[in-house]
């Protein structure tokens, strides 16, 4: 199997569009892309199209009739929070099979549309949104509580990582919020669920992303090496075990078991990484994650984040883009505007939120119910 | 690219089942097909779960929580009437790829559950839905009257398909109905949309089928070749033009691009086909696709199914399962449960509706907004 390259990629700035339809996002997204690698949408041999929301209304197909359709496949496809992940992985997929060059991946997510509530109850069991211990934000401040517990992280830790995030969107101009947020402002923030208040919580925001995947003989012959940017890993791994609904899944368990076979695929190790875009749904999760990918040993998360190596100019930038607590958090669209985070810094476009000499980065989603994916990618 | 096999495929009994759910029946469906193969769930490596009313719920997570969940990558596929024969085809590239060689493909729906009135505006164009227009009868009806127009297809020609499938599903103990429908009761029966009289409209069941693909490495290393049915063929295709929206698309320029992309793949003709399990989602298709898919010319689908042909034991028969007009047409099930069928005519087990002597199939399915898939599949 030859290489998969990312040959184009771009995202529309994350907001709040009552106005602006799954297609019209998509689309938009799909045309900066496309101007991105200088291809056109005939150029292109199938889409993946991620969603959640509208997952059974033909949203690929819908982005198509936008864009001139030209009668490719369209494969629709949804894993909760991970469903634009799962899209990519399913383009890079595709092009390893041989049977396509050059493949278009979308994400997006119309978030105010209906889906607001979703989160209660997408696993299937109703019930547990009805009585609250189903919600997101309980079951990540429980997981919260329990990183406390064992490992005595603080408040002030988890209030750290909204800081963190909050100032690195402040130079993302694709981040729905570009404002600084003192600690003092995100501690006394409406408490949500102990330990998360309302700053500590990813924010519900509408948007879409996009990337091109090409096989390594047509990047050649496109002459794209120079911004092609080598897909290392790709990896997708459900739950090997739910306790007993599918929203309460081990978040902890599939993000190690996915990360690990990651850095097995590309040959590389936590060491290696310069930078992550890590699934930061909640405040908590970020130092939960930062033990799950292997950038620490397990309980010094707290210690992690205290010493700033996680910030832009720190030894391991997480979450530079704003993350999803900052930049936004359009479920469908997050895992491919992961990718193009991670993209532009290896091809030094990020501007004044590059992080410097970054050749080599990886991103993580998890979505409830349950996806995680993990992807590493390397300037070509 | 080596060849990619199904080994092992089954499907549930066709129903109404209010109390059922999707994970209950796919995963009933899955371990079909596991026994089948006799094979394990854990020697499964990928699960792709083609569904369309809860796509965006993670039907195929909750079928591996049924199933015993392994951890395994899980793809859950949207793509309205061809949701399952995505996710199979998306598991025959997973093969390809040669990352996986044991990928199990579910397909389900469970449309008691307020799917039923889904057709009129799963477009995302409910205004057409609530004008009456745009609902799948009326298309289809309007379908079919241009076939009249043209080429003078008859009423009596169209009510001969349903008699055709009712009889033929006499003989499928997994239909939804298994009784002789005499042309007068087809033609007399309650008016839907002319010249679609009730009889002559595919029946809304619940159900799920699944099939296993495989490598031919690991086909070979189980010792499976005397069962094992080859994917000759996989073609999925987006219509390349929808006058203005996505209902209306254009289910005939859709299958012959598609099946013509099938028979380039597969090597073969029409006229190499034994057997055919199409979209007859109404009487008037199953006449329109005889044409789209090649084995008559133009116009002369009226003929074809006067002259017997495509009845069992005559030169090609169609739907000889039921078809969706009397099996039934569970959505996202549909598109595997054709994969089962003509794997079981092509391994000589389908009992009294054996189509004799059977060695290569067709399988087709279009859905709206659209997309069709197309499957060749041999005996190896």
């Amino acid at each position: 199997m030859s290489d998969v390259y990312v040959i184009g990629t771009d995202m529309i700035r994350f907001g709040r569009f009552p106005d602006r339809s799954v297609e019209d996002m998509g689309a938009e997204a799909a045309l900066l892309a496309l101007k991105d690698a200088e291809l056109g949408i005939r150029d292109m041999q199938a889409l993946y199209c991620g969603n959640m929301g509208e997952a059974n209304r033909s949203v690929g197909q819908r982005i198509m009739q936008h864009l001139g359709q030209t009668g490719i496949p369209v494969v629709n496809t949804a894993n909760a929070c991970a469903s634009g992940a799962t899209a990519f992985r399913e383009g890079w997929i595709a092009i390893k099979s041989g049977l396509y060059d050059l493949v278009l991946c979308v994400g997006v997510e119309q978030m105010g549309r209906g889906l607001l509530g979703a989160g209660a109850s997408y696993a299937g069991v109703p019930t547990e949104g009805l009585v609250g211990s189903g919600t997101m934000p309980s079951m990540f401040a429980s997981l919260g509580m329990e990183h406390t517990r064992k490992y005595g992280t603080t408040l002030e830790q988890f209030a750290k990582v909204s800081v963190k995030n909050h100032h690195h969107s402040t130079m993302n101009d694709k981040a729905m919020y570009r404002f600084e947020t003192p600690i003092e402002q995100v501690m006394d923030a409406e408490m949500i669920s102990y330990p998360l208040t309302k700053l500590m919580c990813s924010v519900n925001v509408d948007g879409a992303a996009a990337a091109i995947v090409c096989s390594e003989r047509k990047m050649k012959q496109l002459g794209l090496m120079a911004r092609a940017v080598r897909v290392r890993a790709s990896i997708l791994q459900s739950d090997p075990y739910t306790p007993h609904n599918l929203a309460m899944m081990d978040f902890n368990t599939v993000t190690r078991l996915a990360a690990g076979a990651a850095y097995e695929m590309a040959g590389v190790g936590p060491d290696d990484i310069e930078l992550i875009e890590l699934h930061d749904c909640f405040a908590t999760a970020e130092l939960m994650h930062y033990e799950n990918l292997g950038i620490c040993a397990d309980g010094d998360a707290g210690a992690l984040i205290d010493s700033g190596e996680t910030r832009l100019g720190g030894r391991i930038p997480v979450n530079v883009s704003g993350g999803l607590l900052s930049k936004g958090h359009p479920l469908g669209a997050t895992g491919i505007a992961n990718i193009y985070e991670v993209a532009t810094h290896v091809r030094r476009e990020a501007g004044a939120r590059q992080v410097p000499g970054a050749r080599i980065g990886m991103t993580h989603v998890v979505g409830a119910g349950s996806s995680c994916a993990v992807h590493i990618l390397e300037k070509a």
